[in-house]
């Protein structure tokens, strides 16, 4: 027999990880360089969380933190009280305000915690068109974060309307309570040494993404239930995975949690069926068991049991939206898949199982990418739209093949699990 | 004998008057456009009128309500962790994302309800620097809104920490509650029909500016316990109060109370000395019992018996804050005034006494003065200044004559209340 050892963080109180959290953002996420400005975005049911991130980024020297407040219930007002002809208008001020500062220097951190099924019960064809406006105001200001110009990252924080979704047969307190577990687990500031076990888990994520690099697969294939699916990778396409460096000099780790390594699809080589092995939530909305037919790297054919509405409109939303700019691979071991919890966040759910964007390429997954024009890198076979999108498309019971050049295969992935890496 | 008839504003719910003031806010203070944006600032604990002021102005047309939800808690963060080097920063990208919104239409409402204690504790010399930073930044969307380019209000929300100062005797919930009544009574939700008390207040106003506007007197002089003192009036002076027509053609009342008339004084012709009648909370910290003396426009000598050091620093700001930028008239009998109560917030406890206020004129109270360049304004007598910080020098011991061009006085204010008009 044996008797139960109290490790350290077994003793740690909520307020103690939340600050933690705040901590690992601050320092292991964002990387916050001393005398830098801050702009921070969450809702206000994340405020305790976007207090100590404040203080945090104060004490490592922060000029100034700004944050943008959300409120969910606001949001709602518009669809319960707006007229029809106001749903094409955003803030465009404020996301080129948010670009202006990114441009003088500012990091960015955004706290996610956002109620997945806030706009389900909305019109569609209202959520479709404020989506799309957003999309298109907010995009300076994304094109910055994408290309690393800045140091960036997301953590997140639960609230009580999401830990509801994931845990519905809880009472309200209890599963508010297993979500920060949870979250507590996925961001490893449960850990002894949380800065420690994220350099570690860092360092085998680059290490993973060197092999693939190295590997230069012409094409994955994806083979499952209701799944059989090349994607091509795009030419010079790059592995990613775990930290990066931003033009700024600030190394940062863009999402916490990340299991992913990611690179460039080829836009016009994905062929094939594929199956979602996971429910989405689309800015607001939840789209269920989705399933589509590739030909020639566009959908040809779009089906979803719940959200099908919704999924066409977002791929109809401009001519890259219905063809890929992502594929990504993770574990079915991955911590986050391992807890057998559905999230319905893509940060989560997206490090718990292999994925695909629809939409925007990320110009840093193709080698000297970032200083390509948009014609140089549409050469290459990167996509480009107003979304992108991830979907979840690996299990215990999908395995991918490497494709080379000539047309041979190796096993890359069995069960989804790396057969190397 | 008569039997206390039941009148219909006594059996309104709380609710019932929140989602009044909010309608007051849109359609009466706002004069919101069908069609047009609505950038609204506000705190997070205010957020419950902040939904109703959402849900009216949709109700309303607007085709975009955006909100800047601040967090006193954050911005107290600052000064405990933040670094020296960091106070003579501002969100200047947010200031001039609110200045685009503006100059392409939108209009502007502030929900007023900050603490007006929240930095009395802190350094002076950080809030100084903080504040000083945030007057530069925010001084291209400010001239918009004091040019009346655009329709905007400010609407006042009680809260927890602002009713626990005004109401220091009573607990929690009383102190909050006692503060909404007085707010739902200055801003005349309580009254049948709200709209139309504006309407009938709002004339009167316009009736006492007009006669002022007749009588073109060259100064006015203040007689007092502790106030001596002589207020030229700019050239070509004008007097405004209640509601005014914005150049994008809306009708608003920029403040909700209102009980003003103002002008601008001649920067160089004020003389002699003032004392305070009632406390000034200035951007977060408490000043009391001001005592000045002016020679020739300038404050030669300041005093306060708290807060002394804030108030010295604020009138070091530059050049024009040692000198008066507004003169307002408002009469001792004012409902605000009448209901006995200090609230701490220049809001109400202007409306409550005449007042005076160093720093920026209004451009708009010198005939034409919108279409002058600085120098022909400062040539009329108006001050220029990054502050305009409004405090009260009116009460039921204070007389006020009209000076004429000849040097020959006529009451127009005798111990508070208006002669004539
Ligand atoms: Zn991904
Ligand atoms: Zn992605
Ligand atoms: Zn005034
Ligand atoms: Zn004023």
């Amino acid at each position: 027999m044996s008797v139960a050892a109290v490790t350290p963080e077994k003793t740690l109180t909520f307020e103690q990880k939340l600050d933690r959290l705040a901590d690992v953002a601050v320092r292991v996420g964002l990387g916050l360089k001393e005398g830098q400005e801050l702009v921070l975005t969450a809702s206000v049911d994340t405020l305790p969380l976007v207090r100590r991130i404040t203080a945090h980024a104060y004490e490592a020297g922060a000029s100034l933190v700004t944050t943008l407040l959300s409120d969910e219930a606001s949001t709602l007002l518009r669809y319960r009280h707006g007229k029809d002809a106001s749903f094409d208008k955003a803030a465009g001020w404020l996301y080129e305000g948010m670009a202006a500062a990114y441009a003088s220097g500012a990091a960015r951190m955004a706290v996610a915690g956002a109620n997945p099924a806030l706009l389900s019960k909305e019109d569609p064809e209202k959520v479709g068109r404020a989506n799309r406006s957003n999309s298109i105001a907010y995009r300076p200001a994304l094109e910055l974060i994408t290309k690393h110009a800045i140091n960036w990252t997301i953590v997140p924080a639960a609230t009580p309307d999401w830990a509801k979704l994931v845990f519905p047969d809880l009472p309200a307190d209890q599963a508010l309570a297993r979500l920060w577990d949870a979250i507590f687990a996925a961001t490893r500031v449960d850990r002894e040494d949380p800065v420690a076990a994220w350099k570690e888990h860092d360092a085998k994520l680059h290490q993973r993404a060197d092999y693939l690099n190295k590997k230069r697969y012409h094409a994955l294939h994806f083979r499952g239930p209701g799944t059989d699916l090349t994607v091509g990778l795009a030419d010079d396409h790059l592995w990613l995975g775990g930290g990066t460096q931003a033009h700024n000099g600030q190394y940062c780790i863009p999402n916490l949690p990340t299991e992913e390594v990611f690179t460039t699809p080829h836009k016009d080589r994905v062929n094939g069926t594929v199956t979602s092995t996971k429910p989405l939530s689309h800015q607001g909305t939840l789209i269920e068991k989705i399933s589509v037919r590739f030909e020639n790297g566009r959908i040809v054919e779009a089906h979803a049991a719940a959200g099908e509405a919704v999924l066409q409109r977002m791929i109809e939303t401009d001519a890259g939206a219905r063809m890929l700019g992502e594929v990504a691979l993770v574990p079915h071991s991955s911590p986050i898949s391992a807890s057998g919890v559905l999230f319905w966040n893509t940060l989560f759910d997206e490090n718990a199982a292999c994925h695909i964007a629809l939409g925007q390429a990320y110009s840093t997954c193709v080698k000297n990418g970032e200083n390509m024009k948009p014609e140089e890198l549409a050469a290459k076979g990167a996509n480009e739209s107003l979304i992108h999108v991830d979907w979840m498309i690996g299990s215990g019971e999908v395995s991918v093949d490497g494709v080379n050049a000539d047309g041979s295969h190796e096993p890359l992935m069995v069960k989804g699990e790396f057969v190397t890496a």
